[in-house]
């Protein structure tokens, strides 16, 4: 249970999850604002949109200007959400965007139905389309996703074992379609998860699918994002999608306080204090926090953004003691 | 690291730190509201107050009226929190509290100046003195506490070994004084702990004090309060201070973002989703933390008060498949 690794790479999901989930309109030029705050930090991947109907998520109508907008740097992947055929085709319109794909299932049919209008089994077959149509448009797929998989507001608790069945159907799917998956992703979309649930359900995925990366996704709803992020990196778990300044939450988890994913730059600051990297620069990631809620007009739930991180009071505390 | 408690005692200190710290004032009735819905939640100790300076301390002003006021859970005992004789004195005379004492001491010489305006040496004879005093009341005295034992604004980082080095100072008042401590309570007074420096310093003190019961006081100002709980209870710890809604802040730690301590029905719900057992009802509790949000008249940071546990919302599901 201490397999630390001795890097991460934080997925950033705030403006996806943000300009989703706010009620308010945001001007696409302060969305902008804030993917070019977030490029400048070190951050390696930021989800800048979803490709979504507008009917349903009005905050996202404005995706391709949002895309158009803003200033790209080479050393980041600037990627996108979409739910069907069409949303991938806006996104690829875009031709700005390092689209990767997922073969994405959920392990509670419940959810499934409600958040995409798909039974299971309907599920497995718009994957292995959806799969063929990522190919014609050369789109890499290397990694599986799982929704739901600590447990669902509308089916309850998750066993086990069908998160471990739901991993081999992505890896059927795949083999089926010639495709190599590298990472799967673990999803508490709706906060069920308590940090025993992260050791365990990690500890079924890696003992039967030891070449797997994982990677976890965790809403921070029930106030256990970090604590459930450390018992993924006790797992060796090196992959984290995060949220600056803890932006965000699901329209669709039928919750009205579900919360967005675990808080990036707290999750920054956990990692460093312990020694891990994570190849992002702490105190400019807490200035596009600062930026995002000057952006939303209302205080954001991140805790090192307003307490401020320990190096630079450590700095002021040896330059003054050698004063 | 998987020495999990099968059952933890939580110290709820939420009127204390909060009435502390809140800078309207809040009528002595509804402190005593909040307290006497503490007192039917379950849990066995609740601070309610301190008997410090008024001038200092201005929400404190009222604390006799409030120990005066509050109905007697006779499964419950209540404390306060006292800095000098004058305090102590004041707590005696209301005879309505579950006094006990700690030896008190600080893992920096720099906060303990600023917040108690007493060197290290000035402090462990004002120790010896209250010792002494609390015998002549019989007042029990089975607990040593090390305050900013994680880092502190004023001093940086606090070594592992001079928090062994003060318990075993804390252990030589009590031999020399022919008192026995049994709990020492570790306090991450200014938020600088992450979960690995929970399983270092705790484990550095369990090693060299195995008989001692450690206790855990978790500031929550840089988000990493659940994730420090969950640590010490991969540790074993089975004592926790924690504050009802995240209610409270020090007022002397020199930093505005000052976070109460963990939220007890964020740390109650995490260890019954784990099987750690607390004794306290959840729902009554939640119930406790709504009333604190409404005494204070803002938002406070609990996450479980807003999301709601989820043991309802199983309820719920398995009578709708019932139905």
């Amino acid at each position: 249970m201490t397999d630390f690794p001795k890097r991460i790479q934080i997925n950033e999901e705030g403006p996806r999850e943000g300009f989703q989930f706010e009620k308010g309109p945001i001007a696409t030029e302060r969305k902008i604002e804030l993917i070019d705050a977030l490029s400048g930090t070190g951050l390696q991947q930021i989800q800048v949109c979803s490709f979504v109907n507008p009917k349903r998520v009005p905050g996202m109508a404005d995706a391709d200007e949002v895309v158009q907008g803003f200033k790209r740097n080479p050393d980041v992947r600037y990627t996108a959400l979409w739910l069907n055929q069409k949303g991938l085709e806006r996104a690829l319109a875009t031709e700005r965007l390092g689209l990767k794909a997922s073969i994405s299932m959920c392990a509670s049919e419940g959810f499934m139905q409600r958040n995409q209008n798909r039974s299971f089994e309907e599920n497995v077959s718009v994957q292995h389309t959806l799969v063929e149509m990522y190919k014609n448009h050369s789109v890499p797929i290397e990694r599986g996703s799982i929704m739901a998989a600590f447990g669902c507001n509308f089916q309850g608790d998750i066993s086990t074992s069908t998160v471990v069945e739901i991993v081999q159907q992505i890896l059927d799917i795949a083999s089926e379609r010639n495709v190599g998956i590298k990472v799967i992703s673990l999803a508490d979309t709706m906060a069920w998860a308590t940090p025993n649930a992260i050791h365990r359900v990690v500890g079924a995925v890696r003992e039967r699918f030891p070449d797997l990366r994982l990677s976890l996704h965790l809403h921070d709803t029930r106030g256990m994002g970090i604590a459930n992020a450390f018992a993924g990196l006790e797992m060796g778990v090196d992959i984290f999608d995060a949220s600056v300044a803890g932006l965000g939450g699901c329209p669709f988890a039928g919750h009205k306080a579900a919360a967005g994913n675990v808080c990036t730059e707290d999750l920054v600051f956990m990692c460093h204090e312990m020694g891990i990297e994570t190849g992002i620069d702490l105190e400019k990631l807490i200035e596009a926090a600062r930026i995002a809620e000057d952006v939303v007009h209302h205080p954001l739930p991140g805790a090192v953004m307003k307490a401020g991180a320990l190096d630079p009071m450590r700095s002021q505390l040896s330059e003054k003691a050698t004063a």
